[in-house]
């Protein structure tokens, strides 16, 4: 297989474009919003709209290539063999609802479970974060620069506060005591945003106990390209076809993070 | 006293802008950062010299007021009579400096007390948030909509993770219980710049434990204008010559949360 991944990355911009003014078209408009897994896992019926129109754009470009998507492409997956397109139609949706902000679609091309183009569409504000494996990442057109060092203490870490609250998880403590030994903590309530943050160097780092492969298969390609560091608490690397725990960091930073995790 | 709110708006808005240059040229150069009352209270040689700025324009247009600055101006004041500029040279200096967004200058002009000029200026993305009293509140070119009333369910509120932790205050478990509610938790880092988008309607309700009075005071005008609240935590308003609590909501909410804290 030869494929060319920059044509692939920039025909997958022009859906993207078409996809994002959808959306700015829709969200002062009156939207359907339903809940899915519990009260705060909100839906739209743009999720849905923008989902089957890039699904049947890349499906008629690409017969041979597979679609998995948040809401419904993909959903018996049970192989990362061959080429695989995996979209989140809306990440942060809540935002797109409440905020009409800091919400982005997030797309990667995946080739025999390496991810090889990533691409994650801040819609409101054109700020496009992409990488094609091993040709470096940008923001916009311009090349990210590799991440530096750091440590706890001057880090700015990204999580949701509701990680710290006593029912949800069993190291409360370890992480009560990264919180305060951080700099500070921040939340934009976009997985995907949070991960091209940290490609950036805005965020030091960025934690997430339960995330989907649509969160992070785009983070995993933007950020190896800048030297940055994406794995389960585990330190182990993310799997494509079930959900994970997520640690993106800064090098070094990385493994000390995960010592409170 | 007859004053023209809009002339000195206007004039303000010139000065603000010739400071957001200043903070645009540094951004990028090596800064001496220092800490102050903690190791994640930030301040840079930028915060000084945007504050000096500031004071000397206000100072050489209006002899006759005072000023009450974030790092030095106006320390020792004792009465809010006559007309007091509330200044913030930079409010979220860790952004400034980790970031390099998401920081903003705010500054209030108020008379006998009462706020008439609040501007809360986004200095990387150009968002002025702006309001003279009675007359409405802006984003930019575009008048704010009065905010409508939601409920703690639906709810983004933003705070910073750090209330959350064991230590930090006596209310604990009723706040976890407020986080548990709420549809999500939003964190920035900028005070200012998070009572701007309880004004916008991007978050709900912002609550901060511990706040002084420029983080707060171009916000009271602002919020005044969309029929927003702000208070302390006991459902008082909120003091110009010492620090509080804050909450600002959109009404009815604003009573909800209050409950909780």
């Amino acid at each position: 297989m030869n494929e060319n991944w920059q044509e692939m990355k920039k025909q997958a911009i022009t859906w993207l474009k078409e996809a994002g003014q959808m959306l700015k078209e829709a969200i002062n408009l009156p939207l359907q919003v339903q809940t899915k897994s519990h009260p705060n896992d909100l839906v739209t019926e743009m999720d849905y709209k923008v989902e089957r129109f890039l699904t049947k754009n890349i499906k008629s470009a690409y017969p041979t290539h597979r679609v998995l998507g948040e809401e419904e492409a993909g959903a018996h997956l049970s192989t990362t063999e061959g080429i695989l397109w995996v979209i989140d139609p809306i990440d942060g949706t809540t935002n797109f609802v409440h905020q009409k902000f800091n919400f982005t679609i997030s797309l990667a091309i995946v080739s025999n479970n390496v991810g090889q183009v990533g691409i994650i569409y801040n819609v409101m504000n054109e700020e496009w974060y992409t990488a094609v494996a091993g040709k470096g990442a940008y923001l916009n057109d311009n090349r990210l620069k590799q991440l530096t060092e750091t440590t706890i203490t001057e880090a700015v870490i990204g999580m949701n506060s509701r990680w710290l609250l006593k029912e949800e998880h069993a190291n409360k403590k370890r992480l009560h005591t990264l919180v305060r030994k951080a700099r500070s903590i921040r939340s934009y309530g976009s997985a995907s945003l949070e991960l091209a943050y940290v490609a950036t160097g805005r965020l030091d780092s960025y934690l997430n106990f339960q995330l989907s492969p649509w969160d992070y298969a785009a983070g995993i390609v933007i950020l190896k390209e800048v030297g940055g560091r994406i794995t389960d608490f585990n330190n182990r690397p993310l799997p494509l076809l079930e959900g994970s725990s997520v640690l993106a960091s800064r090098p070094r930073l990385h493994e000390e993070v995960l010592s409170y995790l």
